[in-house]
């Protein structure tokens, strides 16, 4: 293998079992394509897969799936509590290895091409294959859901990007587009006092000019007499991980609370690995090639 | 690729080139093998070669470059700073994937007997592999070197674990064992006054009542003003890399000064890595298998 995509398609469907293993058998048809993980919500009635490959072969996998999606999910009948507003929903391509962002924007505009040529589904590219800026926020694109699409598609605004100008009858419409790992990443902190962990969430984040790429929420842990920041660092090589984690800490002491521990959810790219490490122990250069399994395998 | 295990033999010629080259290509000669890296020091007049592969293959590839380090040099014209026994000095095997640290020690035992018998060549077993405590430490076997090999070897503390008891005439002896990998650490301090260096590696290291499983040297970095502490930590898990370096932070601080920046010679592995993370980002369970490069590439 040299060049690799990570794709994570989310799919409206996270209750019926048969429907769900028969569009992960879409994907894993694909034999050159490695499924990493996939799991599904019951109360967001949706699933999420995560696999790699090459650009070609990720194209071939995700483009299955989505018709079958088309095939088996009628959104009429969809009820959840994640938003959404497509039988396959949501389509993020993201550079591992040997690929440039712009190749994955332009694997999203190819995809996008292709879904609305053949399978007759508007398509909106969003994040860096955006085609307008009110268009890289996947919340606007979304915003009205499969329920007010009709009524959105009208507006000049929200003409898809490729496909037709009126949503697909049982399937909507899908979003598609490129974008860096998202690390997803939570601080716990030893009060019991959630307007503590408010105030550094709106502190640390862009959305209250706090650091950019970075969304936060301060919550209360149910069986723990802890709360939490939970966040989302959508860009890492703009604001890494170790500076909110620093910035948290600050805060906290300040506050006379401490970080008793941190989650990370899902997985974590070597290079954001190595620029925590890189930060912590001074050493300016360090590198994934200075990982000894990174050099063995050459990825 | 599924078990996997390192050998970094060190060879005791640096200067003639051919010689080198051609005791790389024995090793590349075996196909299944990488090799990681190979580098030769003048002054010691000695190099290094780091490679992988299946115990099997590695085994195969260290057997072939003994032979012909063993017909390539001869011992008693070989001068370098650096002390040395044998003309393939150091041979130590080091768990990475799916091999356990007995299995390393079973690999050196095999190749220690191997050597002994088809190559006539005295083998001393060491670290993990010992068949004593006072041969664990390859500094006590190698101690009298090439040239008093002849009197030590009279001494029955010091017979070999295989071959005959007396030194091969152009080879010496080899010392061969198992071993977690090592790490090669310097931490830079801003001040020109190296015994502030000194005073701190004696706190740190195993041999004066530090951390256990650390080397440590106080040194001063010519063309920079600026100290060093030098380290070699033998045993990752045991003390860790996070714990010297806060430590000498601490210690630094004690004495007004600070820690400028570091380094790492070679190679980390990834589980050292990960446990780095686990440490300053307060995530207590933080494992290669969160890392995706990790999960997509299996190794």
């Amino acid at each position: 293998m040299s060049k690799l995509v990570e794709c994570i398609p989310n799919v409206s469907e996270g209750k019926r079992k048969n429907i769900i293993e028969d569009l992960r058998d879409e994907i894993l048809s694909v034999k050159e394509i490695k499924l990493l993980d996939y799991s599904s919500d019951f109360n967001h009635n949706r699933s999420v897969f995560t696999f790699v490959g090459s650009p070609e072969k990720v194209l071939e996998a995700v483009y299955k799936l989505a018709a079958k999606s088309l095939e088996l999910i009628d959104l009429n009948k969809h009820k959840g509590e994640h938003p959404r507003m497509g039988a396959i929903d949501v389509i993020p391509f993201v550079p591992i290895k040997d690929v440039t962002m712009n190749e994955c924007v332009l694997l999203a505009i190819g995809l996008g091409r292709r879904l609305g040529e053949n399978l007759n589904l508007p398509v909106y590219l969003y994040e860096k294959a955006a085609s307008a800026p009110h268009r890289k926020n996947l919340a606007n694109i979304r915003r009205g859901e499969f329920e007010g699409l009709n009524e959105k598609m009208k507006n000049s605004e929200w003409k898809p990007d490729f496909g037709p100008e009126k949503p697909h009858p049982t399937g909507g419409a899908t979003v598609v587009g490129a974008r860096v790992p998202l690390i997803a990443f939570n601080v716990n902190l030893n009060t019991k006092d959630v307007s503590i962990a408010k105030m550094i969430a709106k502190t640390i984040r862009e959305k209250d000019g706090g650091f950019s790429k970075v969304k936060a929420l301060g919550l209360k842990l149910k069986d723990k007499d802890l709360t939490q920041v939970s966040m989302n660092l959508t860009n890492y090589k703009v604001t890494p991980v170790y500076k909110v984690f620093d910035k948290i800490g600050e805060l906290a002491k300040e506050n006379n609370i401490e970080i008793v521990e941190s989650e990370l959810i899902g997985l974590i790219s070597i290079d954001a690995i190595s620029q925590i490490v890189s930060h912590y122990l001074k050493l300016p250069d360090f590198k994934p090639d200075r990982i000894l399994e990174y050099k063995i395998f050459n990825f």
